[in-house]
């Protein structure tokens, strides 16, 4: 066990300051701004570039303007420019790039790039004097307040909150600011499973692999929520969304396999219900996290979520259910929460 | 072990295939007139809709159309058409549909969606009188016969070698062609592995996990070669670019963790150095599939691929590898080769 408890950690502050970072980003003229500008570029779809955490962001703002907006995205590919130095003709598009540090160097030449061709382009970072903030047309500050423990969780919500008020602002829609505004009070509630977890940790003691779940709106959470479990307690942690699971990968399913499945209510309930009971079937071994009582009823570990989630903020909610898994279980593992063996905070990457 | 040598499955007969099926595609007249087609729609970027192993050879066509085309690709998530029921707009777009056998539902609902919105659509198939072919404005055959063994090999090469012939008649760049008929001959050569892995396939008896790490161009066979880890002797085998690896997933790595490394001479080649050189010093377990000798010269288990592969190509031949041992440690598990256990050979997804 680490000399701290987990409940000690930066790492679980961080966690819990999430209510409040949410709060205050809320609370910003920023989004107005941004969603004029990318309103008047008209672009005929979004090219965003990112790496890590960031990356998992890029993909909830897949389904998030393709689903509110109608905008397909585009996930950039950053070694295109930096290592075979052909960057795409970005015409027709706008470029987002997304960076908790704003100091990735080859997200920042994707935004370099777009800029050279012309192409209007916005930084998402926590960092307003970082490099991808100086560079972008447009930039929108995370306000998370500095992130210290290497494992990003407020600036992930962060991220995806920052997407999800400029889809609001972008689609004028005043039920999405209702929902929005509900956010800071739901977090608060998840927050209320760390207690959960804490207690049934150990019995990830010896797990030396798994599998994480999502669909839709919440494959970004099963990418995120797997990379926090890698990080963190240094066991695999492969994501899948339900469909591709079913195109191979469920072949290494046999009994006790650990499986995270991640099932709000919504649209993509019943196709990630009928994979979980199969799962279960197989004899696999299942958390959940779920505000369903019929999907927690299949789960070795229920982790109940609050009631009354949008489906489309599910992503923002769900994943502390996994920050606090990952915690704990490193936690029992006696891994250091704050710094995990062979990272750092800033990755440079061409 | 199985009661068949696994030489004699049907798997190993159509990894054998291989080299007559591309000979076969790269006489086919069908890439000349469909290129003409795109290059008439000017498309700003293209969507390519795919699952499973098609899917992968998607990830290749955006490295390909970036690199080759400068044109930008996004990968669709066919779940916004057939849970969110929202399609977006493809305004600007080709929109390429790449399935096996053409019956995939969710890929098949993407080109209907753009084809209710005028916009072009391509299906790329082995089945011409399968759903998507008969959908799409244009299809592309890849004349590889039935696959019969559920892990797609030969099918999946087709895939690739047709997006490169597609793009080697877009850019209409002889050198470009020059490299493609060198594909048959390579491919008969890269085949000369699967006595090296034959040999040494039993190391592997009990690895319950691995990554697979390739970048750029190979950054798909990364994703194909974990796939059929995973479908064929059930090993959990997350693929990561070695960039992405960095981004915290490498906090896995201890000693003896087994990392399969694709590292083709050509721009990513250095990266991929520097990554295994640390995975080494970290006492990883190296499985290196390369023709350079430094990049040999660092593995636990080298695979020596054939000198003189473009690095553009270098998926197609560098996948062999990766498919016979796959099955050759399926073997050793004595799983079933041609029919992996929970797996039928077209899955329908919504």
């Amino acid at each position: 066990m680490t000399d701290i408890s987990p409940a000690d950690s930066i790492l679980a502050h961080e966690i819990r300051q999430q209510p409040e970072v949410i709060a205050r980003l809320l609370s910003q003229s920023q989004f107005a701004q941004v969603a004029a500008a990318l309103r008047a570029a008209k672009p005929s779809y979004i090219v965003l570039a990112a790496r890590g955490s960031s990356d998992n962001a890029a993909r909830y703002a897949q389904y998030l303007f393709g689903i509110h907006l109608g905008i397909p995205v585009a996930l950039a590919a950053p070694s295109i420019s930096t290592l075979y130095q052909s960057p795409p003709r970005y015409r027709d598009a706008v470029v987002i790039g997304i960076s908790q540090s704003g100091q990735a160097a080859d997200v920042l030449q994707v935004l370099k790039d777009a800029a050279a061709q012309g192409v209007p382009t916005v930084a998402i970072t926590n960092a307003p004097d970082s490099p991808m903030a100086q560079q972008a047309d447009y930039h929108l500050d995370l306000c998370a307040e500095p992130e210290r423990s290497i494992a990003a969780t407020k600036t992930y919500t962060a991220q995806l909150t920052a997407f999800a008020l400029l889809a609001a602002h972008l689609a004028e829609d005043g039920a999405l600011f209702a929902d929005l505004h509900q956010l800071p009070e739901l977090l608060a509630r998840a927050l209320d499973i760390a207690s959960v977890i804490a207690e049934r940790a150990e019995r990830f003691r010896f797990m030396t692999r798994c599998v994480v779940l999502g669909r839709g709106y919440n494959y970004a959470t099963a990418f995120e929520i797997a990379l926090k479990i890698k990080e963190l307690t240094y066991v695999i942690a492969e994501p899948y969304s339900s469909a591709d699971f079913r195109h191979g990968p469920k072949a290494m399913v046999e009994e006790d396999f650990p499986i995270i499945a991640i099932m709000p209510d919504g649209a993509t309930f019943l196709d990630m219900l009928a994979l979980a009971q199969d799962m279960r079937a197989r004899s696999a071994d299942l958390t959940v996290i779920s505000a369903n009582p019929e999907a927690l009823a299949l789960a070795h570990l229920p982790l109940p979520m609050p009631q009354g989630v949008p489906e489309w903020l599910s992503p923002i909610v769900s994943v502390v259910a996994g920050q606090f898994l990952a915690m704990y279980v490193a936690a029992v593992k006696g891994n250091a929460l704050d710094a995990p063996r062979g990272l750092s905070k800033v990755t440079q990457t061409r």
